[in-house]
This record gives C-alpha cells, sequence and structure tokens, in this order.
C-alpha cells in the first residue's frame, strides 16, 4: 500500500451552517515527518459534530468533516523508523498496513500532559473535522504526531495481564463498526463513569473507609465510628441517553458489578427513543431490575428520592452540554457528592450560584475526554461487552446503520433532527 | 463541677448588623439528653462571624455569637453512660471536667455522613452562633449530640501509631490559644491542602503514575511512556491569606515536605499586612526561596507563569469567599488542574462559562469543612508547627490577642475593618 496520487471523497461542511456537500479533492500527502497517512475503512457520525453542523462554533471557512475513523497506514513521514530513541513506541514500530484507531484528538505522547496521560490536553492538541485539522469523513485522512496519536490494534493490549482471553486474537475478530466506538464515544463514557467512581468524595462507599482516610494511606488515626453495609451502596445518576450516555452507563454497571460494589443507577432523558434505547441495552447486559431504572427527568428525580431517603445521588453524570442538564445534577446530587460533566458546553455561565455549590459541598469535573489514555480501559470494556457493543441495527444497539458516504447529507439532516441514531459511513461504496 | 444557675457574660449580634452588645442572660442548661455543658476558657473571633455581622446573612432576631471555643465539661445529659451500646465513644466516656474543642457545627456521629467522614453535613448538623443554636462567645455553651460533636484532648490521638511523640504528654503542654485553632481555620486549611494533593488530578504528580493508573490499581495495562522527573513538581496557588489562608499554606507546605515531593507554593493576597505575616511564617517553617513566594495578585499571575512555562498550576485553593476570587483561581489553574473551594461564597453565579470549564478539564470542589474528621490530622500538624501555631502576638502568629469578653464589640469593629488579626475572648476576666 501507499498513498495514491489523485483524488478522493469527502464530507465538507460549508459556513454558516447546515451546508454539507459530498466533494472531491486531494487525498492527503505527508507534510511533516511525524505524520501517517491513514486509509479510512469507516468513519462516524457523532453527537460533537452537531455543534459545527449547527453554526454554534462560528465557523468561518469549508473543512473536511469528522473524527472518528478506523483504517490502515498507506504511508508513514520520515520520523518512523529514523532510529531516533526516546520517543513513543509507534515511531519505531508502525508499519504500513496495520491497522489502526485514533482519538478525537491529536496528542503528541511527548509534552509533559501527554507523559501524565491528560492526552486531550496535549501541548499540541488539534481536534480532527476542524479548518485546522481536516477529518476522517473521507477516504484518506492526513494524522498529525501520528506516533502519539494512534493506537495500533495489533499490539495494545499484548501487555494486559490477566486480560490474555481478550487479547490478539479477540481484537482480530471485532468489526470495524465495533472499533470505532473507540475513537470517542466509548472511552468518554468510560471515562465519566471512570470519574465518578474514582473521585474523593465516592471513595468512602468504594473503600469502606471514611474520608479522610479514603482518600490517603496515613499514619493519623481516625476515630470515626465504622460504616455500615447500608452506607456502601453507590448511587449515581446518568443524565443523558446519547450515544455517550449509553456508553457511560455501560460502563458504569460494568465497572460496578466487576468491581463488586453495591449500586443502583437511573439513566435520565426526556427523549422517549432514548430512554427505549437504554432499557433494551440494559436487559441484555442483566435481568436485575432493583439496581438500574431509565426514566424522564421527573420520574429521575423521585426515583433518586426514595432510593436515597431524599439525599441525593452520590455522582451525577452530565453527558448532555447544556445548563439545564447541570442544574438537573446539581438538584440530584447529594451533599459531599460529586458531578463529572463530559457535556461540552456553551458560552453561558454556569448555572451555580457559589452560596449552593458551598452549601451542598459539591465537587465537579468538566472537560474533554483523554482518549488516547483511557484506550486500554476503553477496549477491555469494548472487548467484554460485545453483546452491547458489537451489534449493528436493532433496538440495544449504538450504531444504527452504515451507509454510503454519498448519503452524508441526508444522514447528517435526520441525525440532526433525531430521526436516525448513530450512523457510520463507508466512503468506498 | 456543675452548671450553676444564674447569669452569664455572652456576646450578642443584633439585626440587622455591625450591632455588638455584651450582655448578661441564663447560663444554659441540659435540654436533650444528648447535651453537654462546656465552662468556656476561650473563644474566637473568626472572619466567619463577619458574615452575620456585616448583615450579609438577613439575621432576623439576636444570637449569642461564636462557634470556636476550648472549654472543660460541667454538664452532661443522661444519654451520658447510660449504658447504651453502638453509640459514638463519647456517651459512655466523656466525663464532668474533661477539656474539650468542639468543630464549629454539630455532628451527630451516627448518620450516614457522619459515618463516612463527610460531618460538616450531618443531617443534624447546626453551625453555633446562630439564631439556631447559641454559640461559644460566652462563659458556657450548650453543645447539642456533644458525644458525637465533641473532642476530648485527653485521648484523640491516644491511637495514633507512629505519633508517639505527639501524644498525650505533647497534647497536655498545649496552650488554650492552640487548641482554639482546631475547632475551624486550621482543619479548613488541611482540608483544602488534603483535597488539592488528593485530587485526581494531581496524583499523578504524587504518585509518578500516568492517569488513569494514577487513580486506581487495574489490571489494565497502560501504554503510555513514563514520566520525566519534572513531571512531578507540584505547583499549587493558595488564594487569600486570611487566618484560614495562613493555615492552608502552613499544612500543604507541612505536607509536602512531609511526603518528600517536590513543589512549588505561591501564597496570593492583595493586602500587605496579610502577605508580610505570611512572609513571616513562612520564615519560621523554612529558610528555601526557591519553593516558595508570597506575592500580589499580578505578581503571583506571573510568577505562575514563569515557574510553570505558562501553563498553571496544579492546584489553586481558594480561601476568600467571592467572585474575583474564583476568577482568578481559573486564571491560574492549569488545564486538568483543580480549585479546592474553602470560601464562603454568596449569592451571585459563580463567575464560570461551562465553555472555559470545558476547554481547561477543570475540577473544582466547594464547601464546608468536616472539621470533626479532620480532627486527627489537624492536631498532628498543630502538634509539628508549635513554632507558628504556638505563638500569641509578633509578626508570624495567627493568634494576635487574648482580650476580655467586654472588649468584643470593639474587636468586631478593629477585626471588619481589618485593623487586627485573629482576637480570642477570655469570658473570665
Ligand atoms: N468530553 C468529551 O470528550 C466528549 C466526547 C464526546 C461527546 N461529548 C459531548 O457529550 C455530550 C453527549 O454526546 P451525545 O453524542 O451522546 O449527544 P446527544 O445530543 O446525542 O445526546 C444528548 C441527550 O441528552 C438529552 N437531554 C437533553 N437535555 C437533557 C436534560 N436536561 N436532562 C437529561 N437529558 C437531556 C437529549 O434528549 C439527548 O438524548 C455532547 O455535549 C457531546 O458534545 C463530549
Ligand atoms: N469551608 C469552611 O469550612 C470554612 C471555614 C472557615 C472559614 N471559611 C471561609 O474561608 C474564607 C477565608 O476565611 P478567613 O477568616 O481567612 O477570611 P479573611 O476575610 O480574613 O481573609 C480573606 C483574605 O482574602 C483576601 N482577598 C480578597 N480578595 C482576594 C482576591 N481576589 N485574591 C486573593 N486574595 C483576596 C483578603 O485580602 C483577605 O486577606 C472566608 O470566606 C470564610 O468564611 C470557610
Ligand atoms: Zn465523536
Ligand atoms: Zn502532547
Ligand atoms: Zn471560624
Ligand atoms: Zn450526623
Amino acid at each position: 500500500m501507499s498513498t495514491p496520487a489523485g483524488d478522493q471523497k469527502v464530507v465538507r461542511l460549508y459556513p454558516p451552517s447546515y451546508d454539507i456537500r459530498v466533494e472531491t479533492t486531494a487525498i492527503p500527502q505527508i507534510e511533516h515527518p511525524d505524520d501517517a497517512i491513514v486509509k479510512i475503512k469507516l468513519a462516524g457520525l457523532c453527537g460533537s459534530d452537531l455543534h459545527t453542523y449547527r453554526g454554534t462554533e462560528s465557523v468561518t471557512t469549508h473543512f473536511i468533516c469528522g473524527h472518528e475513523f478506523v483504517g490502515h497506514v498507506v504511508a508513514l513521514g520520515a520520523s518512523f523508523h529514523a532510529g531516533v530513541t526516546g520517543r513513543p513506541t509507534l515511531y519505531s514500530t508502525l508499519q504500513i498496513g496495520d491497522k489502526v484507531v485514533s482519538p478525537f484528538t491529536v496528542s503528541c505522547g511527548e509534552c509533559h500532559f501527554c507523559r501524565i496521560g491528560f492526552t486531550s490536553r496535549c501541548e499540541e492538541s488539534r481536534l480532527f473535522g476542524t479548518a485546522v485539522t481536516a477529518g476522517g469523513q473521507a477516504q484518506y485522512v492526513r494524522v498529525p504526531r501520528a506516533g502519539g496519536t494512534l493506537y495500533r490494534l495489533s499490539d495494545i493490549s499484548a501487555g494486559a495481564a490477566g486480560q490474555e482471553h481478550l487479547g490478539k486474537e479477540a481484537i482480530a475478530k471485532l468489526a470495524d463498526s465495533s472499533l470505532l466506538l473507540l475513537c470517542d464515544i466509548l472511552p468518554t463514557g468510560v471515562f465519566a463513569a471512570f470519574q465518578a467512581l474514582n473521585h474523593p468524595k465516592t471513595l468512602p462507599m468504594t473503600t469502606s473507609l471514611p474520608y479522610p482516610l479514603s482518600s490517603s494511606a496515613t499514619n493519623v488515626a481516625s476515630d470515626i465510628s465504622a460504616l455500615h453495609a447500608q452506607d456502601t451502596v453507590v448511587t449515581v445518576a446518568v443524565v443523558g441517553l446519547g450515544p455517550v450516555g449509553l456508553c457511560a452507563c455501560v460502563s458504569l454497571i460494568e465497572m460496578l458489578v466487576s468491581r463488586g460494589l453495591q449500586f443502583r443507577v437511573v439513566a435520565i432523558d426526556p427523549t422517549e427513543s432514548r430512554r427505549a434505547k437504554m432499557a433494551a441495552i440494559y436487559s441484555k447486559i442483566s435481568d436485575k431490575q432493583d439496581q438500574f431504572a431509565v426514566a424522564t427527568i421527573e420520574e429521575g428525580k423521585a426515583i433518586v428520592k426514595k432510593w436515597t431517603n431524599g439525599i441525593g445521588c452520590n455522582a451525577v453524570l452530565e453527558v448532555v452540554g447544556n445548563n439545564s442538564a447541570l442544574a438537573l445534577s446539581y438538584e440530584l446530587v447529594r451533599p459531599f457528592g460529586c458531578i463529572n460533566s463530559v457535556g461540552v458546553h456553551g458560552e453561558p455561565q454556569v448555572p451555580y450560584k457559589g452560596r449552593e455549590l458551598y452549601d451542598k459541598n459539591v465537587s465537579m469535573d468538566f472537560g474533554r475526554c483523554p482518549v488516547r489514555a483511557m484506550f486500554p480501559m476503553a477496549l477491555d470494556i469494548l472487548l467484554k461487552r460485545q453483546d452491547v457493543f458489537g451489534a449493528v441495527g436493532g433496538d440495544a444497539s449504538l450504531v444504527e446503520k452504515i451507509v454510503s458516504i454519498d448519503e452524508a447529507k441526508e444522514s447528517y439532516d435526520l441525525f440532526d433532527k433525531g430521526k436516525c441514531g448513530k450512523v457510520l459511513f463507508d466512503p468506498w461504496v
């Protein structure tokens, strides 16, 4: 394989909004020694694409859309196999022909943020599918800092101790439509759930130790009395059941069950079709009805009240991206609880008075998922839950259908209007 | 000892504001079986008293002020020594004559929040020095839920393994003016510092492990490259150098040094006298000039920029309680950093746009210190840093002077105008 010269098909958004065109343009070529060119097998259409589609990001120039793609490497820059040591491993090992997935942002793998795992705030961070960095709804894409950014599927989980049954062979069997979930929505859901369960405000419940012992091994004794069994029930609300919220919910339940924790999870969305999909997915992963509920906003509030005697949730995963969801999250969270927000928020001030946050001892996490760092954990969950993440179409799948890239315009339109679920583009049919 | 009948001297605030009167009123008596009556040795005047003094809390009735007090038990309700098992230890062991300190809020020791260590949101939480619960600027105070609320100084640290040199004898030598710091300002400072150093966003620096490994032992391997030495420098800003900010700063440095962490701390306050005190205190605890700086707001911004190549602090301790301090905290914090706010905030919405929080991956903690749970850690730091916390008067002390309770009106006035530092009232001279 090599990068052909010539033209390719791409999906472009024209300013100011709603103007999607499938066009022909030159195939990208290596521009920097750290670049790779990836030939795309499948590209995702995602809720985050709608921010620009709707014009809320004030786009001023057209660009190639898409930040979710899986494919094969067809060309590598001069940095690869140059024999330089101390760089991310892929600079010495990535081969033309390797199958890769990419996080939705570029990360160099070499700056402070990348080293400490906060890869989505890499000093060279760039978002695919913007005017700055051409996206993956195309036949080919140029990946900057490819040795830091890409995951090679053939070796990522090789080192996972105790996970051999989930190793190379299992990965080799994964459908491209399933792998594509690793680019964004599944790791983002995993991130939200992981933040909630590892937050200092949740640790007393997950460790059975009172605060501050729960946060830190210390030689200073605590004189606080012991926890009761009912103290350690972890109650979580997931607010928003789009594709990311569904991933968050499944990941959260998977983590709670695999750690043997007692829990109650309520999944909240005002849209009926979203709730129906959540219910269908839950019925695939469990038949226990007492620890999980799907609810409208009003039902959700009532369920939390009932489950917790009015004190609220330990954690609320906010997976929507607007102020009504943030306000609801505050209402649902208990004193000393945490709001873990992965929604992309806009210009308004967050709807919290300082006094309210003080009075409830609220903790909050905001921001973009460090997909590159969450990848091993997300891959693990992807493999364990192929019953959910392996399906295309049907009641209980995250991916509704795979269509030709030629149908991009109609797909954006339907997706924007909530008339279809997650769509993947095949750029070769 | 027993509760005398008759009258006592108290400090009262009359609505709507600024109206402090020293008056004579009946000595409180046991009203509920769980009550204790404490004869007060010293009571503190605190920055938090100024919120009500200035009328920002819309007070409608007069009440006895003060939420910081140390004294001796002179009467106990029927619950004590009643032989009931399963209650907090003090219900069986507290004796008349025991020396005690009290957190600034009542905590029952028996509800879910108390059991898990989040004592300041006890289901029966009440703040001393309000219309609901008479305060400690008096000769006697009634302590509700006393078996859950009070600390008995003679036995608290007995169980602290490895801390024998800081045990009973050392505690017995502590001055009342030093013990009084345990009621509020020292544990609140410890809480702010502890939250910062144990926040998931700080753990990569303190554990030398990349996120998400830093947060959780997991059998899912990480393929992120190793941390460099310079990645693990913990950079913190303390915003606000009132008594609580000073305690936060000293506690933070004590924790960083005792854990052998590399760090840089900048202590920021616009008021010169506050900065001067901070500098005098620091010169008592260290002679290293490269890892600590005292700064005005503008100097603070410049120092953080220089220290961190423009990326900002890992953590910002907000110890002020207004929106300008919250806005400054956002400016100072780095992507994937945390803002640990202990300031008491008012009605305005916090000055953060959703987009800003997303774009920097900001985490935040707000709220009231669970003093009862932080007590062992605060006592440990109090004992270790008697050079700072043992002093009364002088450049480098937290307590400026001890005055007769008769001087309450003038003291409130001077304290409110920033013309004096922390004052303690002796109700018996
Ligand atoms: N942090 C990250 O790294 C990251 C990554 C991917 C997506 N995102 C963001 O996550 C959010 C969710 O993504 P998605 O693709 O699932 O979005 P989506 O728009 O498909 O789903 C959002 C869901 O929220 C529901 N909703 C709206 N208001 C609500 C409310 N007040 N309470 C409860 N539910 C409400 C809607 O009915 C909808 O089902 C978006 O903001 C997206 O941009 C963030
Ligand atoms: N969370 C809790 O449990 C708890 C406990 C005690 C006190 N508090 C609160 O903590 C805060 C501090 O208490 P204190 O007694 O030290 O207060 P204080 O008023 O004595 O000190 C506040 C300091 O902040 C400084 N300041 C004002 N604006 C600033 C800015 N923009 N940047 C930097 N510094 C600024 C002032 O100059 C002052 O020195 C108050 O809000 C108090 O009510 C909270
Ligand atoms: Zn996406
Ligand atoms: Zn980087
Ligand atoms: Zn106080
Ligand atoms: Zn309680």
